[in-house]
């Protein structure tokens, strides 16, 4: 992983190759048979396709196959998918998931622009609303429908302020409180500002292999014990309650079916806290909490690392950081070093599986990864 | 498959769901487990991602897992990779791929730089150099290397303009002649007009499945006896020899190995002539002649439908049209169709087996599919 910065001056390549290399030397593989590109923004910010040619250019592996694969703020985690599947399929058996995205050196409206692709340009951004426009009416339905306060919500990004603090990768570094989210700069109501990730260029990636192949490497495997991926509408006007995402219910039932277990047996959850009330909501849709009492885990303290239920360890999207393309991947290498006890300061005491979802859009693709530990 | 035409005035998403709803319907199945998007420049002149979703959502089948795959102008080439790796998987057993390209409605400088997001954006497209002109650097090396006429080059769009006579659906219903190439308006030199493939709307699809499964939904299923990729170096500077495509002969080599066959056993082949050198250098890059001697296979009759090769019967991509990130699964439909004896007025006599290459950048990316019959 890339430390998340706003202001890298690093291309694409270069964050890209950076966090591959990585991944590369810290697995100690002898080859990479395929590569898999996940990114959401590069056609419209930086004119530029292709990722799959020039990321294995750049990294000196040009001649394996190698492809972009985008699903907007999910891309990291289809990209994942896409390399699970391959891996299954039995054609590529060392295989390269690296996710990445370059935000920063654009104006807010250009970078407003690219992250409303991930909704319908024809019917639903061509009347202005913008992406956090779109997510406050989320919050504010969520407030009125379930009577949750904003001070309630506000301990997401207070929880993950909390944890980033640990993480030397992380975006921000910055303890804040619930009357900081309140008081902070109104966004689009009822959102703040330390309701909302921000802009951030990052990369993370991963390298998949068959368990018995990854043994000859490493003696800290971690499983990929399910990788599902749902979709839903794509647009807000299309469902009938926008207060619950039901891809990520979908997603989760699919991994959880796959992968055994439910969502008692999991010890460690990452998940999408674009913005506040999205990290809540997802407590609840992944099965952690009931509809509308997600922030009862937050106020019981669940969510903290010596929690019942150890939420967004580095950081989340909120500190860690959310280069969206990349964000999905982060969160499955988050888990994979927590799992394998390589977590350093932000090292949770035990936890033998973990949860992670990546959504893209308006809860419009969710992919879902449970890991287990490997041995 | 959609008409290709320019100027449909059809949405991408008109598009996909014409030519989806068509394979959905032609093979008769009951449900779709997941779908693969191919598509290349969708963010950069729709300002649109997240194809997913959004084509999932207008075919009414939101929910199933569903993601775009983008390999340049092989997008449809490895989005059917990517859909073959998910049926190989076990993870999903009905897949649709489809792929989409929407270049008309925009300038041709929209439409170039919308191209030359295939290449490096900060070391070559920043040059000024265009896509075309890339092609013309190899088109001029290739003719002076094998001392190869251009006259003999053009024998190429011109067996593609006589096989889109009896293709409905092809953009150009226009028999031409080397003379009509040669006098075209020049391009980029030597590429003139008719050795150029144009801007066209279409997408195109197809239903995957595991062959017994086929089995209960058609009597002439077509196998996918494999599906390769290779990359090779983003850009031509990069490269020792531009005059042939390493990512083309590494795919062709994994395909045929793959498949048990070889060069010789393939009764049937569309390659990716987005330029005539590149139809005739496909020609040999793949195995079926000599470097240097690929025109002889047209100088001699053997790629037309009554050949012993016949070539791209349904017009390829300089004559049915080159919707660039959609070609890849127009050539793989087209394979199909003749396989089961259901190519109507572009049927050759006689064909077991057939090979698909579809090209991203210049040689960058290659996807090569090989099919059989599958009864």
């Amino acid at each position: 992983m890339t430390p998340i910065t706003s202001g890298s001056g690093k291309s694409l390549t270069q964050l890209f190759v950076e966090a591959a290399t990585e991944a590369i030397e810290d697995s100690g593989v002898d080859r990479i048979d395929a590569m898999y590109v996940g990114n959401m923004m590069s056609g419209f910010l930086q004119n530029q396709e292709h990722l799959g040619s020039l990321m294995a250019t750049a990294l000196g592996r040009e001649g394996i196959p190698s492809y972009k694969v985008e699903g907007a703020c999910a891309s990291g985690g289809v990209a994942t998918n896409a390399g699970v599947k391959a891996v299954l399929s039995g054609l590529e058996e060392i295989v390269l998931v690296g996710a990445v995205e370059k935000m920063s050196g654009y104006t807010t409206p250009e970078v407003t622009a690219g992250l409303m692709m991930a909704e319908d340009k024809a019917r639903v951004a061509a009347t202005g609303v913008t992406f956090v426009g779109l997510n406050a009416m989320i919050a504010r339905e969520y407030m009125r429908k379930y009577q949750v306060s904003h001070e309630a919500l506000a301990q997401f990004p207070v929880l993950c302020h909390e944890n980033a603090l640990t993480n030397p990768k992380a975006q921000f570094h910055k303890k804040i409180s619930a009357d900081d989210v309140l008081q902070s700069p109104l966004v689009a109501d009822p959102l703040r500002l330390y309701d909302c990730s921000a802009i951030g260029d990052g990369a993370a990636a991963l390298i998949l292999a068959p368990l018995e192949k990854a043994g000859e490497f490493t003696d800290s495997p971690v499983r990929i014990a399910s990788s599902a991926v749902a979709t839903d509408t794509l647009s807000l006007h299309q469902r009938k309650d926008i207060t619950s995402f039901e891809a990520s219910r979908k997603a989760a039932d699919r991994a959880f079916k796959a992968a055994g277990l439910g969502p008692g047996e999991i010890d460690l959850v990452e998940v999408h806290d674009a913005f506040s009330v999205l990290g809540v909501m997802a407590l609840e849709d992944l099965g952690f909490a009931e509809k509308g009492s997600g922030v009862q885990l937050l106020k019981d303290g669940d969510c903290f690392r010596d929690g019942r239920l150890p939420t967004n360890t580095f950081g989340g999207l909120k500190a860690r950081g959310h280069p969206v393309g990349a964000s999905g991947v982060y969160q499955i290498a988050e888990l994979a070093l927590q799992l394998s006890n390589r977590a350093d300061n932000c090292q949770v005491p035990k936890a033998n599986t973990g949860l992670a979802q990546s959504v893209g859009g308006i809860g419009s693709t969710v992919a879902v990864h449970i890991l287990k530990r490997g041995d």
